[in-house]
């Protein structure tokens, strides 16, 4: 388990367990964006669990208010690769923060915390994708030290 | 091994072998963006070659023209994911072809096998990102379907 600070309070940051999938779904649902996609049945979700538990370089992570509340959570990737010198990158998807916590510097403290952690397994690059839509998200990146240099692009197979 | 058809040519795309890997990294070199990037010693890239092969998520790609040369790859990560209603993600990375083979409709018959890859592996979304300079790849994945719909962030860590 991990602490964060952020606006004079404490989370933690723990990888997710089972009992968490349906708080994670809610989180991922409370979106103006995501609202639609969410709608799958419970078991769908649990199965994505179970693939995304088994696999050693993935990191689903699970964060919690000092009531125990979960109030955010972001799904983080290890990706070895050849090229750029044989960088591993370190892969950010699904970031959701419950919206009671935005402005609070949580997200801040959340990415600086998953960098250190790729920085740890030996990643030197993050990388994301955003909604073109989302506009506050990308200011919030920017902020952050994101570059916007790629397209993201994505269809359906 | 698989068989691709392309300008009345057979290639074959296979599963990458460590003995491909100083031609995987020339293949990464040989661009105008890419060249400046792969200076680093073999030993570099055997190791992380070594990380992507010992990855059952992972499928490194090798695809030889009829003569045995090789003359693409590309990278493929299935990503298991609870959003989007528990979808699985093929992502696509390090995507090269030798500039000789471009024009010749490799490129597209080498992306459909790696949808059906993804397919067959439960993925039901494929991404990339491209760089921004790269306007010719632009106009090739939206010909494939692609939808430059997200922005690519990234960040060095």
């Amino acid at each position: 388990m991990h602490l964060l600070n952020a606006a004079g309070s404490q989370f933690t940051v723990e990888r997710a367990t089972e009992s968490d999938v349906p708080s994670l779904v809610a989180l991922l649902a409370d979106d103006v964006i995501g609202a639609d996609r969410e709608a799958r049945a419970l078991d769908t979700y649990l199965a994505a669990f179970q693939e995304i538990d088994s696999d050693p370089h993935q990191y689903l992570a699970s964060v919690r208010d000092k009531d125990g509340v979960l109030v955010g959570t972001m799904q983080l990737t290890l990706i070895a690769g050849l090229s750029r010198g044989g960088t591993k990158r370190l892969q950010i998807e699904a970031v959701r923060l419950a919206s009671d916590t935005r402005g609070t510097g949580l997200g801040t403290a959340l990415f600086e915390w998953a960098h250190a952690f790729g920085r740890q397994h030996g990643a030197t690059i993050a990388q994301l994708t955003t909604d073109k839509r989302r506009v506050d998200a990308h200011r919030f990146y920017e902020r952050l030290g994101y570059e916007a240099s790629h397209e993201g692009l994505k269809r359906h197979i």
